[in-house]
C-alpha cells in the first residue's frame, strides 16, 4: 500500500463537481459525486434518535441493497429538525441530481451539514445541483474542492487515498471527511465519503465499514456530542476490474487494512482540526483483558473535560486520566496501572503499577507543551489493546460554540 | 416543614470543629463532626472503579452496619491514587480521632477531597485533628467553618437545613456540602454530610438514600466527571426522641420528603457554584414514557458542551438541546418534543411537537441573558417527569482546570 493523491477522486470512474451555492457566504457549499459505474454502496449512520432527513433517506438506499451513481451534498445547513419539508427536500434534491445525470432518485446518496432546524434554500440548492453536475470532473483541482465544499467550522479540508495491489490489480481507496464539533463516539459530526476502484462484495463491504468504524470514527472524541447527521458512506464502482473482493480471496486482508487506514487518517485529521483544539491526544491503552475494555478506557481518558483542560495546560495531571479511565465501566485492577507520557521533547512515566512516581515538573511541562501527545495506559497484562485520538479544551472551543449557532 | 439556620449541626447532638491544619494555605481544610450519641449512618459512594482509600474505608462502615460517633474530613488532598500508605493513612485518621473522643476505629467515617496522586500530609493531619476535637462546637459559627473546611475550588460554602414535626416530635436535618468540578450523574466530587436527630431505622436510611441520590445528585452535571471520592454520608442520632422512622410509619413520607429536599438543594448549590459557571440550568423533562427515560434525557441535555456553550453564549440554539436528548439512549419521538426557555426576562417556545418555531432573536437573547434558565422539553403523552441541573461552559472553566492540578 502506498499513499497517492487524488482524495475522493483517486479511484477510477469517479468525477465531482464542486460550487459556492449560497448557502453559505461566498464559500463552496455544495457538491455532487458521480461514479461512471454503478457503485456497491456501504454506510454508518448516527446512533442519534434524532437524525437528519438524508441520513433516513441514505439509510433506505443502503438497507436496501440499491447499486447508486451519486452523491449529493450540501454544507451550511443541515436540514436537521426540519419536519416534513425536510423529507421532502431531501427527496427533491436526490430526483434533481437523477434527472440531470439520468439515473433514478434511489441511486443518489444526500448530505446535509450545518446549522440544525432551519429549512434549506431550496432555490440556491436546486440551480447549485445544476452548477455541479456541469462542472463535473476528476481533477485533483475538483477533488479538493469537493473536499473543501462539505466542510462546515473545518479549519482545512481532509482528504487521504491510497493504492494497492490485489491479485495483480491496482486498485485505490480515496475519500474526504468533514469535522469538527459534534465529535464523539458512535461517530461525529460527521460526513465522511469513501470511493475505490475496487470490485467489492456487497454484504462484504457492509461488513467491513461495521468493524472499520468502530476503530476508527468511535474512537475520537472532540466534545462528547452525537450529531443527528453523522455519516460515512463508501461507494465500490468495479472500475479497476480486479477481482471481487470477499472474505477469504486473496488480497482481502491487504484490501481490509487499506480501508481502515483510509478511515482511521480521516478520523485522525478530523480531531486535529476539532474546533478549538490545540493539541493532538493519542491514547493507546494495552493489557486489557478484553478490546471492548481497551475501547472503553481508552475513549473515556480521552473524552474526559477535565483532561482535556489538563492538556490545554500542558498539566501532567495523571489522576483525572487515571479517573476518567475508573468511569469508563470497563473492568481493570487500577493497582496495575502503568501512565506514560511521550512527544517529541522526550517522554516521562508518571504512574507505575498504580503508585506515583516522583516526576520532575519542568520536564514534564517541556514533554506536554508539544502539539502532539502520546497517552500510553497499560492497564494489566491481558493481550488486548485500543488506540483512542481527541483533543484539549480551549478558549477557543469555548468561543466557537458560545458564538456560532451550528 | 420549614427551613432554618445551623447546616450540618443543625440536628440536637452534633458538634464540629475545624482549623486550618496547613493542607491548603491558610485556609480552613480539616473538620471533625462528632455526634454525642452513636448515630446509624448510610452511604452512598462514587461507582468509579478508581476508589480513594477514605471511600472504601466509609464503603466498609456503611456495609457492616456500624453505628458512629464520628466523621473526620481534609481538604486540599484526596488521599487518592497513593496505594497502601493511602489506605494506612485513612486508617490512622480514624484512629487518631477515635483514641481522641473515646471511641472505636470503626465509628469514624473519614473522607478526603483535592489533589489526587499525593501522600497526605500526616504530620499536619494529626496534629490538625488535635485541634478540631479540642474545639468541637455545636454553634452556627461552628457550623459555617465546617462548611468552609471541606470546600476545594469551590467559591461558597453549602448549608441546608430544615425543621419538621413528626408526630408531635420536631425533629431537624441538615447537611453541608462542597462540590465543585467533576460532577457529573453518577455523583460527582464532592462531599455532601447530612445529620439527623430522629430515629431512623437503619436499613429505611440506606434505601432511602439510595432512592433519593438519584434525583438530586445523579441529576447534576458540571463536567461529565465521575470522581474518585464522591460521597454522601448521613448520620441519624436519634437525639430528638422521634418515633423510630421506617416505611410505613406515620410521618415517613414527610421525613422523606425533608430528606430529599435537603440533598436536592444541596446538590443544585453544588452546580450554581460549578467551576467556572456564570449561568444555572434547569431543565424539565415532561410527558416521557417512563421514569428512567425523562432522567436520561434531561441529563443529557444538561452534560452537553455543545449546550452548555450555547448557553455560554446565550444563544437559543435549541437544536444542540434537541441533539443531546436524541442520544440520550432514552426512547422518544422527536416529532412530539416541544422546547421553552424560562427566565426571569420572559418565556420563548422554540419548537413545538418537532416543528421549529419563528421567533424574534432579541427577544431570546433578552431571556438567556438571565442568571437562571429554566428549559421545558415535553416530549410527549407519558406521565413521567425528571428535573437535571446544570451550567453553562465557560472560558473560566477552562482556565481553573487548564492552571489548576485538582
Amino acid at each position: 500500500m502506498k499513499l497517492i493523491d487524488g482524495g475522493v477522486l483517486a479511484a477510477k470512474g469517479f468525477k465531482a463537481g464542486s460550487v459556492a451555492a449560497g448557502i453559505k457566504k461566498k464559500k463552496l457549499d455544495m457538491t455532487v459525486l458521480f461514479s461512471e459505474y454503478p457503485a456497491v454502496v456501504a454506510g454508518a449512520f448516527t446512533t442519534n434518535v434524532v437524525k437528519a432527513a438524508p441520513v433516513w433517506w441514505d439509510k433506505h438506499i443502503v438497507e436496501a441493497g440499491h447499486c447508486v451513481r451519486a452523491l449529493v451534498a450540501n454544507s451550511g445547513n443541515a436540514n436537521a429538525c426540519t419536519g416534513e419539508k425536510g423529507t421532502q427536500d431531501t427527496q427533491r434534491m436526490a430526483a434533481v441530481v437523477a434527472e440531470l445525470l439520468g439515473a433514478e432518485s434511489h441511486e443518489v446518496l444526500v448530505c446535509s451539514t450545518g446549522v440544525i432546524g432551519v429549512p434549506l434554500p431550496m432555490e440556491k440548492i436546486e440551480a447549485g445541483i445544476g452548477s455541479c453536475v456541469a462542472k463535473l470532473d476528476g481533477s485533483l483541482a475538483s477533488a479538493k474542492d469537493s473536499a473543501a465544499a462539505i466542510c462546515t467550522t473545518d479549519t482545512f479540508s481532509k482528504e487521504v487515498s491510497v493504492e494497492l495491489s490485489v491479485q495483480g490489480k491496482t486498485i485505490r481507496i480515496g475519500g474526504m471527511a468533514k469535522g469538527s464539533g459534534m465529535i464523539h463516539p458512535d461517530m461525529a459530526t460527521m460526513l465522511s465519503f469513501i470511493t475505490t476502484d475496487a470490485n467489492v462484495e456487497p454484504a462484504y463491504l457492509q461488513k467491513l465499514l461495521g468493524s472499520t468504524v468502530v476503530d476508527s470514527y468511535n474512537m475520537i472524541s472532540v466534545d462528547g456530542d452525537t450529531s443527528t447527521n453523522d455519516t460515512v458512506l463508501v461507494l465500490a464502482n468495479g472500475a479497476s476490474n480486479s477481482v471481487v473482493i470477499n472474505a477469504g480471496v486473496e488480497g482481502e486482508e491487504e484490501f481490509a487494512e487499506a480501508f481502515l487506514y483510509v478511515h482511521t487518517e480521516l478520523a485522525k485529521l478530523i480531531v486535529l482540526d476539532g474546533e478549538g483544539a490545540g493539541k493532538f491526544i493519542e491514547m493507546t491503552v494495552s493489557g486489557a483483558k478484553t478490546k471492548e475494555d481497551a475501547r472503553l478506557i481508552a475513549r473515556s481518558a480521552i473524552s474526559s473535560s477535565l483532561v482535556k483542560a489538563a492538556f490545554f495546560g500542558a498539566d501532567a495531571n495523571w489522576g483525572r486520566i487515571l479517573c476518567a479511565m475508573g468511569y469508563s465501566k470497563a473492568s481493570f485492577d487500577p493497582e496495575a496501572v502503568t501512565v506514560t507520557y511521550t512527544s517529541d521533547a522526550g517522554t516521562i512515566t508518571v504512574l507505575e503499577h498504580g503508585s506515583p512516581i516522583a516526576f520532575d515538573e519542568s520536564y514534564a511541562k517541556k514533554v506536554l507543551r508539544e502539539k502532539v501527545i502520546r497517552v500510553q495506559a497499560q492497564v494489566g497484562d491481558g493481550t488486548e489493546s485500543a488506540i483512542a485520538w481527541g483533543c484539549d479544551l480551549t478558549y477557543e472551543y469555548v468561543r466557537i460554540n458560545g458564538d456560532y449557532r451550528s
